[in-house]
């Protein structure tokens, strides 16, 4: 492990997270933008808690530096990736519902709905979703009309009953009825998979990368976002609420199948070195210019919280 | 009244209906489509419940008929008008959640939490909101990709902060502080004029309008939006659960404020039928090719359902 090389990792994360943290706060501003009568203070308030929570930004960095590869416009990306984290942000507030995972605390802090109400956490939710579509359909990117609409296309789909929101689903069909490997699998590549796959190829089109690269760092996002998950399964047995800023041990304590519960510690530990290993080289025809997505996978897999 | 005329426009509806909901249930279908994993049976059924469920298809009527004023490809405005009312749809869905109106019954059938359960009905709502971005997007219409981008942003601004979801908190909030007579005005404007203004507009934009008569359509849309509220209000205190196939008299019972309840029903009546003119005045420029949205604007003022 290069500790230089990770360091600069971190820090690149930071500073991105930092810039679409900026513009996710100007947008949510209490200015009413056109085409819209007044936003009300209390939604945007639940809105701008369920956003602006400090969280990594991982995805928002994904998008940035998969576009970066291909010399794409910087600002272009950025209003993608905030997009992008309206859409995961919202999945959070949602997923936190009493009727859903019922969990009181995000990142250290009480869940929307534990801090305004119900309601207030299913509209702002809805409210995030469908900002997201706006960000990316709007006249303000550089990014051309075609590519706009395959990006929310591809959003969409990730996003939807055959991504996350289908994800979500089976999620909770396996507290009751435990899945398969197979079936524990395409749970997962479906409720976080798709949207980290969709951040590394949304890269792709706004850079206008061919299809083979497109192709390329669709498969590198796969590769980290099923790495994503066996880390977070992984967290879930070893860590404690501390490093989490959540509860853990949820799983275990649901009876809930993971690949850790069916394989152990060790074999996920291999797994994620090999899952590392993978999307490093699907990253190689790239050159140096790859360097922090490189590390991307490796933090992916290492991190401990 | 003329009754031929009404029973034209009524006739009309119901075809365009049938054609919104065959498309509908066709999109809707267990295949998963390109970029989907697999589209999990019981989030399918749960939105396949809020969408397939004979409503009056007001709204993608509104999309077709205004469409086809400016002489626009049919199947292009079939789709927009599908993926209208899967917003509209996602939004009864999430209003009738227990957090929010807490509603069994809906066209005189249980609601998505009541026939499955409340985590499904924030699901398919999730899910329904976000497919209607891609049917938009979608390659598979005859649409500009500028005019896809412009329906996307518009649809995303009427249905968001700035406008339903926006309506919506400003409708549970209203339930605590009455507001007065403008904030009434507003918050139907936002929570139900919005997307009805919409589905007008949007038919000038599939039909590539001009400025011009875009602005005439948007206008059209909200005087019967307005109208649309009031005859709504009305029959909460004119109207049974019977006819209606859900509760009524609720705003009277939660002491909501509403215009009916300031100014009376007599008030009402005559105010709906100023809407109903000003809105076919401004469909003059049009001509007979108008006049099943002549009658549109009568019938919505007129409903006893």
């Amino acid at each position: 492990m290069h500790d230089n090389d990770f360091s600069l990792f971190q820090l690149s994360l930071q500073q991105r997270a930092a810039s679409v943290e900026m513009l996710l706060s100007e947008l949510l501003s209490d200015r009413p933008q056109s085409g819209e009568i007044t936003r009300p203070p209390r939604l945007l308030a639940a809105m701008r808690h369920g956003v602006l929570n400090g969280g990594k930004r991982l995805r928002p960095f994904l998008v940035m530096e998969s576009a970066a590869l291909f010399g794409a416009d910087n600002s272009a990306a950025l209003r993608v990736a905030a997009a992008l984290e309206c859409i995961h942000s919202y999945s959070l507030v949602h997923d936190d519902l009493p009727a859903m995972d019922n969990d009181d605390l995000r990142r250290g802090q009480p869940t929307v709905h534990r801090k305004f109400d119900e309601a207030a956490a299913i509209l702002a939710g809805d409210s995030l979703l469908t900002y997201a579509f706006e960000l990316v359909a709007s006249e303000a990117t550089e990014i051309s009309a075609q590519a706009r609409l395959s990006l929310i296309t591809e959003l969409a789909r990730s996003a939807g009953i055959g991504g996350m929101t289908g994800g979500q689903t089976l999620d909770l069909e396996a507290e009751k009825v435990k899945p398969d490997e197979q079936g524990i699998i395409r749970l997962q590549a479906m409720k976080t998979g798709a949207l980290i796959r969709f951040a590394c190829e949304a890269g792709a089109i706004i850079g206008n990368a061919d299809q083979r690269e497109r192709e390329c760092l669709a498969e590198y996002g796969s590769a980290i976002g099923l790495a994503f998950q066996l880390a977070d399964d992984l967290l879930d047995v070893t860590s404690d609420a501390g490093n989490m800023g959540k509860a853990t041990g949820k799983d275990v304590a649901a009876g809930k199948a993971t690949l850790v519960s069916i394989h152990g510690i060790e074999w996920t530990k291999r797994q994620l070195s090999g899952l590392v290993e993978q999307a490093q080289l699907l990253l190689e025809p790239f050159g140096e210019k790859a360097g922090l997505l490189k590390e991307a996978a490796r933090f992916i897999a290492e991190r401990k919280n």
